[in-house]
């Protein structure tokens, strides 16, 4: 999901200046971004620092995989969901919340990549692929290919499941290193709790379709609720949210506008998949196709797709040597069904959705303004 | 670590009744573990009960891990910690911190699996050799094979990924669902987190040296430091008593039993994986050889061997084919080089030195009595 382009707020906001404008400010989801990032990078260089005693330094693959980018956008909307209830107690507080949510994603999104055997992520080697290279830098040459692949490979996996879980324990260590009050921490642990079974379980189930990818419409509708819709969207809001003590009702409408939003994110980024610019989106245009995801388009074509065509499609998705000229068959076959136009349909009719729900509701006007933005990014764009 | 056997008190101990008797019932490491046991399925039980909504059950496979054997030393550990320091606050959120930490454990073993490929743990399949059987019963066939195993193995490896990442996720929650004050939090959470980011640097440290075990005696004893003595007797001894209000130098002297027992274990843990009688560790004989596990065993034989001998031993380490007449051949060189006998000497030391921290210190001489039972029997065991 893209930020907008910062506010032209030129001069730091400050309590005597126009009030509205000083929201504004505060709200820009890039300076937003920013604070967090200081956060993230302090917490980290922390890390760096601390004496080594003999043990690895596992700190600098992390850093490498948040430097080569990313769009913070699960911190940026846990700050909006802060201010959305009325950004009480500590912004610094607050930062920290946000911006350990970037270390749990950094552990979905390696753990990811382990599973997927993905060799790229944000244009450059996964952690895996890099920890592989790393394999042959140790001291001593150990046996070089076993029966499920190279020496090297097999390192390269399990380091990354080790650097992952990192991340995950040091996305905890971060919130408590924002020292969240009693009252705080009652309440945000509860959204964060459910919001990590959530998202394994919908990792769980979308590993079970991949690769063999159905006309079940339901399972990936599933997926895509509890992976991107609930994890990317409205948990981050809500967990910012509750942690300045937002009412049930707030909670509600953040989530009438997380959902349909999240969900047409998530089909925005299965058509980028299929039909995006490598160029653009940073990821090479067969990896979907390749790797066989079982998304809401997939399924929406098994289901409209005469047998032959079907049978057709079935065969090259998964296929891990697929040609271009291949991908480009696969291509035809979802947008001769028209799948391709009913997901542009759903995301249309998913984004109005969710801009509606911003009128009249307990949600602040400036905090409504900035949601309407970040909403028209996620589903107009390229990459 | 086993458990040492049940202490024969007939009654519940009760306030009235003698009370030197009352608290050594009360420290029975087999009551302590039943009481953490019951936490521990109460809670997963809870999650089995929860509707689906069209997600994949995750409960059943943890609890199969779990119900199949384990001495939940961790846990028993946190409770004497706790004990230790004067059983301070409610006596659930003892239990529910020391639950825990079977939670934690299990998924740092359901991990280790996966990164050892191993088949079999406390006698049964591992955790990713179930859903690599269960990936045939998906709906659907997919691929049979890639380029890196089976579509089953891949499965099954990624799935006991996310079943042990929700392993983890779930022991925070069920420590949150032990509603610890914010004191205790703020006592208990620091450690928490050092202890699981040194048991992840151990892991990596192991990992590195697996497979290729060279005469690094350093290197070795720093796993052994990290990956046993520290996370399975210090930590749980710490988290207990911090949770109990521990003074500094209560930590301290716990610190002064834990390392060098753990240590001791750890090294025993060694023998038994070389010398050991399958039949009682319920682990195959060849598995540590095989692996070509860098124990300090390995360490001292390849420092102290011939060349020809160190040669022949690198050769046969890590062979995944290892045979039982290559096995014995392995044996006999560690046994000839004398290591067999200095790492038996080493265990004797360090248990001694476990063993003289507890008198004269601030451990209560109940809570010493337990300690000494637990120390013997961990480097008095066949299994």
């Amino acid at each position: 999901m893209s930020l907008p382009p910062p506010v032209p707020a030129a001069a730091p906001p400050s309590p005597s200046a126009d009030p509205v404008r000083a929201r504004a400010a505060l709200l820009d989801p890039g300076r937003l971004k920013d604070e967090v990032e200081e956060v993230l990078n302090a917490f980290l260089a922390g890390k760096a620092a601390l004496p080594a005693d003999g043990l690895p330094n596992l700190v600098g693959p992390l850093q490498d995989f948040l430097a080569a980018g990313g769009k913070r956008i699960r911190p940026v909307l846990a700050m909006v969901g802060w201010h959305a209830a009325g950004a009480a107690g500590s912004a610094a507080t607050a930062r920290h919340v946000a911006a350990s949510l970037e270390l749990f994603h950094a552990f979905a999104l390696i753990h990811d990549d382990v599973m997927d055997r993905s060799a790229t992520r944000r244009g450059r080697p996964t952690v895996h692929r890099i920890q592989e290279a790393e394999f042959e830098r140790l001291p001593c040459a150990g046996p070089a290919f076993t029966t499920a692949g190279s020496a090297a490979e097999r390192f390269g996996r399990a380091a990354a499941v080790l650097i992952g879980d990192l991340a995950l324990v040091w996305s905890d260590e971060l919130l408590h290193a924002g020292r969240p009050t009693q009252e705080q921490l009652a309440r945000v642990l509860p959204l964060l709790d459910t919001m990590r079974t959530e998202l394994t379980q919908g990792q769980y189930l979308d590993l079970a379709h991949t690769g063999r990818p159905s006309g079940d419409l339901e399972s990936a509708l599933t997926v895509i609720r509890y992976k991107t819709a609930k994890y990317t969207v409205e948990r981050p809001l809500h967990l910012g949210a509750a942690l300045s003590g937002a009412d049930p009702e707030l909670l509600e409408a953040l989530s009438a506008y997380a959902i349909p939003l999240g969900e047409a994110f998530q089909l925005r980024d299965d058509l980028l998949g299929v039909f995006g610019d490598p160029q653009a989106t940073g990821k090479p245009a067969l990896d979907d196709l390749r790797e066989g995801k079982a998304t809401v388009l997939v399924a929406l074509t098994l289901q409209r797709a005469d047998r032959d065509r079907a049978d057709r499609l079935r065969l090259l998705l998964g296929c891990g040597t697929l040609t271009q000229s291949q991908a480009q068959e696969a291509r035809r076959i979802i947008t001769a069904t028209g799948a391709r136009d009913t997901v542009d349909h759903m995301i249309t009719q998913r984004h109005q959705q969710a801009l509606s729900v911003l009128d009249g509701t307990p949600i602040p006007p400036a905090v409504a303004d900035i949601l309407r933005r970040l909403a028209d990014r996620a589903v107009r764009r390229r990459a």
